[in-house]
């Protein structure tokens, strides 16, 4: 590419908060963005310059969104990946690519791709009866995590077997094919962003360490609290993990670290991540500046680390049904380092991701500290 | 303000870069955007959530425009000052307010307010005849900068008076009311940014250091290449002119630093500015967010410059004329920590801002190389 229209097109399947962010990145280097979702007011809606409404598996919406760009991406995996080969086989640019987001979309494949590539993960085994189970019980111990092959984010689609008699119960709560993963006693949960570029160059972000709650990510901090040694061996095979996916555009490869430091991979998202938003401010590069020069052919910017960093999503809480109003920002951004961001969606639902608020600071500690008194005092809540 | 509003209304007068800038910071919190701007194809208005098309001066519309909003701001300062009073009298607020804007609007009042509060600006004087460019020209010497009061940016109303011989000459090229300053024979010509909180507290960016080129800014650097207490200087002169215009919002105070070490205002801008660019990258809270912050009633974010930088402007070259095209941008990329910003204009015109470049380093020269090379590279030419 030689020159870069001003007018060049960036279709991106997913209007949720990653594509808004994608945009507000997108926009600062002029380009033009057509987004496909099925809400009208979904969070990207105000700044994409045009909006197809229409499902995530629409095939027909697909296309039609992919002739009128020059190269479509996506903010989610659960969408229809035979619709994106044929987008490509129709010589659109599909970033990352159907191949790498069709093994990611089956979990048994992507571990099985990992394995055969020498990357660890935690032992595993497909299942469809009982017996399975008790044999994988057998061979792994109790618990085990099940899991459903092509299950959901956030936890859904994961089912943790603690004892034998739950064998039966497991089928009647995942669908499709599901597989059982030893249970990892890990220490510290970490994910590492990369992004590749169409040159092949890889840019490897710090670790970040992960904290969730019923599986939903409440707690992001960078550098992670682990030696370099382990640091360096979970950023080798994020680099690996690029080069075995062939991944354009930012990957998060989710990790386990154990109590022996063995680093273990447990899942990876083709897709700028929510573990990565505090690259936005603590970063030189942010993953969704990273994610557009890559998915558009432009070289990739320096990922290293400005100051110290700690994200909190900002979940709905219990019992908050309607339409969402933000208390106490104002004293929040009192706190020094402190950036909020709203997603902007209208509607506040339990365990929903409205926001989240970014800390940076000269330590870890201090973002934390920061990030906490902030998380305290914000509320999302319903207007009466 | 104990609450805020996912859906509060920022109206802006203007939506050309500075205020899709301003944009892409108000959408990271949540706010929505209605913008007025005669263009319908303006930089900002692919990410606003509404467009006025009317002109800047358009008492009514711009009357409209606030009754659907919940605080009004402007990105340039041309704009119906009456109609922002009649806004004020409304009970919508407005910032900056009318009050600074209608001084700093005519230039010759804004002198006459600085020189009242002890704030050093050239030497200056009213004139409307021949006779009283001769008195000037006794008092001050020769060469004297007329200016236009109401005059333009950007050099527009300015005409250097170099020989007694163009004492008539100044009142056919400048037109209204017209007054000359003493020609400041500078060493280096330097900006301060500062912003003002609802709650009073102002915050002084690092002090940046500008380049001219026919009167249309070329380079920034910071921190500029003065010594501590000139920079001191400078932001206590920043930091006064907030007070004096008890300015909410943005201000860019642009000033001359003499050979003799004393500093002199040159011009106020009340909003984000060219020459605060930099912020972008290079600060841990950039003009724009802070704008934001100070208009909505939020407290203002750290200022701190995290590296050195180096900004040039992206300007329509001689001859080009028509649909713009960028080339080179995937090599300018290429160059560690450059940042590429386009505005989205489609017609490239001569001297036309048409984006900018910031680079940031670990030293204000490496930055300006890495700046100065990546322009080099960069065209933005008119297609064939």
């Amino acid at each position: 590419m030689s020159k870069l229209h001003l007018d060049k097109k960036i279709g991106i399947i997913g209007g949720g908060q990653l594509g808004k962010m994608m945009i507000l990145e997108a926009k600062r280097m002029g380009f033009y963005i057509i987004i496909l979702d099925p809400d009208p007011l979904c969070s990207a809606h105000s700044i994409a310059d045009e909006h197809i409404i229409a499902d995530f598996k629409d095939r027909i919406a697909i296309i039609n969104l992919a002739k009128r760009c020059d190269v479509l991406t996506y903010e989610l995996e659960h969408i229809n990946v035979n619709a994106l080969f044929e987008v490509e086989n129709m010589g659109i640019a599909v970033y990352p690519t159907p191949k790498s987001l069709e093994i990611i979309q089956n979990k048994y494949k992507q571990n099985k791709e990992l394995e055969k590539n020498n990357v660890s993960v935690p032992k595993f085994m497909s299942i469809s009866s009982k017996e399975d189970v008790i044999k994988a019980a057998d061979t792994f111990g109790l618990p085990l995590m099940a899991k459903s092959s092509l299950g959901g984010y956030d936890g859904r689609g994961n089912f943790l077997i603690a004892t034998i008699e739950q064998s039966e119960e497991v089928f009647k709560i995942l669908s499709g094919e599901v597989f059982v993963e030893e249970y990892i006693d890990f220490t510290i949960e970490i994910s590492v962003l990369a992004c590749r570029g169409s040159n092949g160059k890889v840019k490897v972000y710090p670790v970040a360490q992960n904290t969730h709650k019923n599986e939903i990510l409440q707690e992001t901090l960078v550098p992670a609290n682990i030696s370099d040694d382990i640091k360096d061996k979970a950023r080798e095979i994020a680099a690996k993990t690029m080069e075995i996916f062939e991944g354009i555009g930012m990957f998060c490869i989710e990790m386990f670290v154990k109590k022996d430091g063995n680093v273990l991979v447990n899942e990876i998202a083709p897709r700028p991540h929510n573990s990565g938003h505090f690259s936005i401010e603590a970063c030189i590069t942010s993953q969704f500046a990273n994610h557009i020069r890559a998915i558009s052919g432009l070289p990739l910017g320096d990922v290293s680390l400005i100051k110290a960093a700690c994200m909190h999503n900002i979940l709905g809480e219990h019992g908050e049904n309607g339409k969402a109003i933000i208390k106490n920002a104002e004293k929040a951004l009192e706190i020094s380092g402190v950036s909020l961001h709203i997603y902007g969606k209208k509607e506040v639902r339990e365990k929903r991701k409205m926001g989240h608020i970014t800390a940076i600071a000269d330590t870890v500690e201090n973002a934390q500290k920061a990030a906490k008194k902030a998380h305290k005092l914000i509320k999302i809540v319903a207007e009466n």
